[in-house]
């Protein structure tokens, strides 16, 4: 699986576990990036450790990258904080 | 100045700009480790964003860390998840 839509999850505003089983789910074919901003940013380290230790032995971090996003709202552009955190499967 | 606890921020629920006035103090020296758990994880992601974009020039990311902690409270035991931002001064 190479570097699509299909292997990222997009960390929102629902509880950490059905984040969780989406990425457990790209895991199981390949790498998987977890990509969350703003508020939501404490959230998929959540998803992350959750998944790591609790559910996919042998996965590990891969590259964690931290970024600004300008987003379009009603009151004009504002800059949010973004991260993108790699997990990789268990080395076969 | 080496890995002691003057090169870390502990990131908690002041403002952002509170921390990045402490971080731009201890960067000015070497490089500052930002340490935040929980719902400060974000902010965390904010504080460095804004060091490194806004206020010193050059600076950039080091190691970025994800882990839990054990944390004791009136219910007993949780776990939180944890960030290390590390962020080094610009090459001289």
């Amino acid at each position: 699986m190479g570097d699509n839509d299909d292997s990222k999850v997009f960390i929102g505003k629902k509880k950490a576990m059905a984040y969780v089983m989406a990425a457990m789910v790209v895991l199981n074919e390949g790498p998987v990036k977890l990509l969350a901003r703003g508020r939501s940013i404490s959230r998929a380290v959540d998803v992350a450790e959750i998944t790591i230790h609790k559910f996919v032995k042998g996965s590990h971090y891969g590259e964690i990258k931290i970024g600004t996003e300008a987003l379009e709202n009603a009151d004009g552009i504002s800059n949010v904080s973004s991260i993108e955190i790699e997990i990789l499967p268990a080395k076969k």
